[in-house]
Order: C-alpha cells, then sequence, then structure tokens
C-alpha cells in the first residue's frame, strides 16, 4: 500500500484556505496512489496564535468541525484515509490540539490510538508525541504497524551542515526501535516569525527514509510503497526481537 | 571536558592484543587531552565465538581480570576514566558480556549504572541496551549527563547509500530524547565473518554527532570536548522539558 505524507504552507486564521491547500494535498496523494495521507498538526486554524482567544475564535468542535467533514468526503472520494490534525473545541469547553483518523471504518479508540484499518494498524501521534519513546512504544505495543504524525516542528535550532535535525533522527528512531513505519507530515511557509523544519517524510521499521525528509520551506507531496505486514515481525535477527527482548520487570519506575 | 571513543580491531581469542590494542588507544585518547575513553563491548575476548566452551575460556572473574587491571593502571597513569566491555565469569558460574567504568574512583551502582565522576553523571550501557529507549531513559532519569556505550554492533543490514546505519540513528535519538551526551565505541575488523558498523561517535545532547560516526573498517580514536552540565538542562524551548513533559501516570503499560 502506499502511504503519502503532504507538508502543507498554513497561515494562521485563514481556515478555509487551508483546509482547500491540505484537500489539494490530499487529491494529489490519491493521484500518486496513496491508501493513506498525513496532513500537518493543527492544519486548519494554524499554529502560532497571538491569544487563546484567538485560538478559541478557530476552534471547532468535532461534530461540526467543516474540517472533518471534508476529510470525510476527501476519504470516501478517494478511497483513502486521512490523517490530519485540527483545532478542536471541546465538549468541555477547553481548546485541543487535536488529530483525527478519518476513514469510511469505524476507528478504534484508546491512549495512543491505534486505529484497524484494511491495509494494517496506524497509531496516532501529533508532533512532540513522537519524542517520547514511552508514548510511541505503547502505540507499538498495542500492535501499530505505521504511526501516522501530523506535525507543526518549530525550526528551534539549525542542525549541523549535512545533518538531518533532531525531529528527523528522533522519527527515524522511533521507527527502527519499534520495527514500525513513520509517515511524518510537517508544514511550510513562516508563520508570525515562526519558521518549520518541514522535515516530512516516510521511514521504513528500519529507520531509513523511503521518502523525504523534504528539509524545505516548500509544499510537498511525499509517497512511498509500504508494506505493513513487514511491521508485524519484530525480528531484527535470529537472536534478536525488538518487543520480545523488552524486560518489562525492569521499567517500573518509567510509570513513577 | 573531553570525550573519547575509541574503535578498535579486535580478534576473538587473542586477549593479550586485543588488551594492548585497547591500551594503544586510550593512551592516544589521553594524548588528544580525554578524560573519559570507551572501548568496545568484549573488548578483550571478542565476540563471534564458535561455543559457549570457548568463550568460558576466555572469560575471567572480576577480581582476575587482567583487562580490568591495566585499564585502572591506564586511568590512573592518565588521570582519566576508562568505560570498556569484557568477557566475565561471574561469581555464579555463569558468562556476562560485562562492562565497567574503571576509574580511581568509588563507582556507584544500579540498574543500569549510573555513575557520578568529577566531572559528571555518566551512565553504562552495552550495545542493544542502547535500541531499548526504555533501557537509556532509566539512566537519563537516574542523572545521567553521558550515556558511555562499548558496542560491537554487527553489520547485520547495509543502510540506504548517505544514510546513516539504525544503530548510529537509534543512539542519536537516544541523545536528544534524553537531552545527554552518547559516547559509541564500536570494533573493526572481520571476525570470522562478522563484519561491524564501525560506528563510533560521539553525539550531543540534541543528537547531532561531535565526531564521528567513523563508519569505516579502520581504528579510529574520536575526542570532542564534551560539558556534561548542558545535560543538565532538559529545556528545549521556553514550553518544553524533555523529561517535566514526561507522563509517567501514562506509562504504566510499559512495566507489564
Amino acid at each position: 500500500m502506499i502511504v503519502a505524507v503532504a507538508q502543507v504552507g498554513i497561515a494562521v486564521g485563514e481556515v478555509d484556505a487551508n483546509r482547500e491547500a491540505g484537500a489539494q494535498a490530499v487529491a494529489e496523494a490519491a493521484a500518486l496512489g496513496a491508501g493513506l495521507v498525513v496532513l500537518p498538526e493543527l492544519s486548519d486554524s494554524g499554529y502560532v496564535f497571538s491569544s487563546a482567544d484567538e485560538a478559541r475564535e478557530l476552534a471547532t468542535p468535532v461534530d461540526a468541525s467543516a474540517t472533518l467533514a471534508r476529510w470525510h468526503t476527501l476519504a470516501r472520494d478517494h478511497g483513502l484515509v486521512v490523517a490530519g490534525g485540527f483545532c478542536e473545541l471541546g465538549d468541555d469547553g477547553l481548546l485541543y490540539n487535536s488529530a483525527a483518523v478519518v476513514t469510511v471504518f469505524t476507528p478504534g479508540d484508546g491512549p495512543p490510538p491505534v486505529v484497524e484499518l484494511p491495509f494494517g494498524r496506524v497509531g496516532l501521534m501529533i508532533c512532540y508525541d513522537l519524542e517520547f519513546p514511552e508514548w510511541v512504544r505503547l502505540a507499538a505495543l498495542d500492535g501499530a504497524e505505521l504511526i501516522a504524525a501530523p506535525v507543526n516542528w518549530p525550526a528551534l535550532a539549525s542542525a549541523p551542515e549535512n545533518e538531518q535535525p533532531p525531529e528527523v533522527i528522533k522519527a527515524r528512531a522511533d521507527a527502527a526501535v519499534n520495527g514500525v513505519f513513520v509517515a511524518v507530515a510537517d508544514r511550510c511557509r513562516v508563520e508570525r516569525g515562526v519558521a518549520w523544519v518541514s522535515g516530512s517524510l516516510i521511514a521504513s521499521p528500519d529507520g531509513a527514509p523511503l521518502a523525504g525528509p523534504v528539509l524545505a520551506d516548500r509544499a510537498a507531496v511525499l509517497a512511498a510503497e509500504c508494506d505493513l505486514a513487514l511491521a508485524r515481525d519484530k525480528r531484527v535477527s535470529d537472536h534478536n526481537d525488538l518487543l520480545a527482548d523488552r524486560r518489562p520487570e525492569l521499567y517500573t519506575r518509567l510509570s513513577q
């Protein structure tokens, strides 16, 4: 199956235009034959809010989200799955930096969410989630074969020349230590002075990039053939198994 | 303080020659001004044993280990700390793939070991340990500022052209997700048909290589200035902290 990630330029507050850019990218991914396409974090609202009030004005409840409705239509029309980030106004009145897997199939539930899809099991992470090995491991233990990650990676530090930035290295290691595919959709275009890593990539279960990282401030749709069944085999040699070789009895301190 | 890693060619069974090669590398590291030098895994015995009996013949109890005695002399004479792997015959009669921090100071204790040294706190990991994010995290939670890792990374798979192999990516991510220095000493020279990644490197707390990875089948001593105090600050932005942002209450499943 072909996985795609869409690096999209997003402007804070321009929800309609942002949604349209995302939809356009999904259509491009569909044309590449993708069965799953990942969009960036907060891909409808933008990210660099000037106040909580501004974010609140841009947030919508799930039931009233034009973004989710649009993704649903796209998923149905193109026969693919959309995983993306959006700005949610919760039932509890709080604001959430949310991600959804939008599919014509019924999604599963649980923290972190792992969704059973016809082509395999897809875990969903947003941005900073990827930087916590514990969290990614939980998805792998739940059987995730691919991690779909909408992100907004601010360009905090510049990587040394010829080196990939830490966010990319972490995402590749997330793939390699868990033996899963990782599909990251980052954004581009400076927003209120914040630049982005623009590091969209698709990593194989051994951590190698199948597509990307882009590392350029431009929109891009990346696609790669991903056989998710490969991620079910955690053996890395005749004597080594990424999950079976864990020593859970030694890890109690991690949850203390 | 300057950290060094020594990529050493080792021949299985040639314990005296191997020990000498390690000692030579430690002297080179000392000449570079190193305060800590990391040697590979099983650096006295070699690795690709043809039988358990062969390994047993090459193993020594800690108290009788000429390797540890030599490292102790080197540590004292050069005023540095040696962290390396050796083949241990345990008090229980079992064979161990062990690592030691040899210093004129009294080492600490605990799994994984983190040793308080004059220049900072050094955690000790062997090889495959680095591929378990849980284990590395435990050392970070115990205050390790640098992970010293003697390894023998067999070259199981070839990385795509222009890409670093998964072991290197994992070690760099270990550094980046925990905000610690990671110093890996790998080996070189094919042993009984087993080639090595030869990926010795020193990574900074943001995952960038300060020296290496070598990625060539040759002996090498790498050295880099490492200010271990930098690894005490886990903030990666005004709003993000690598350890404080953990959610331990969500990680109970990791130890089940």
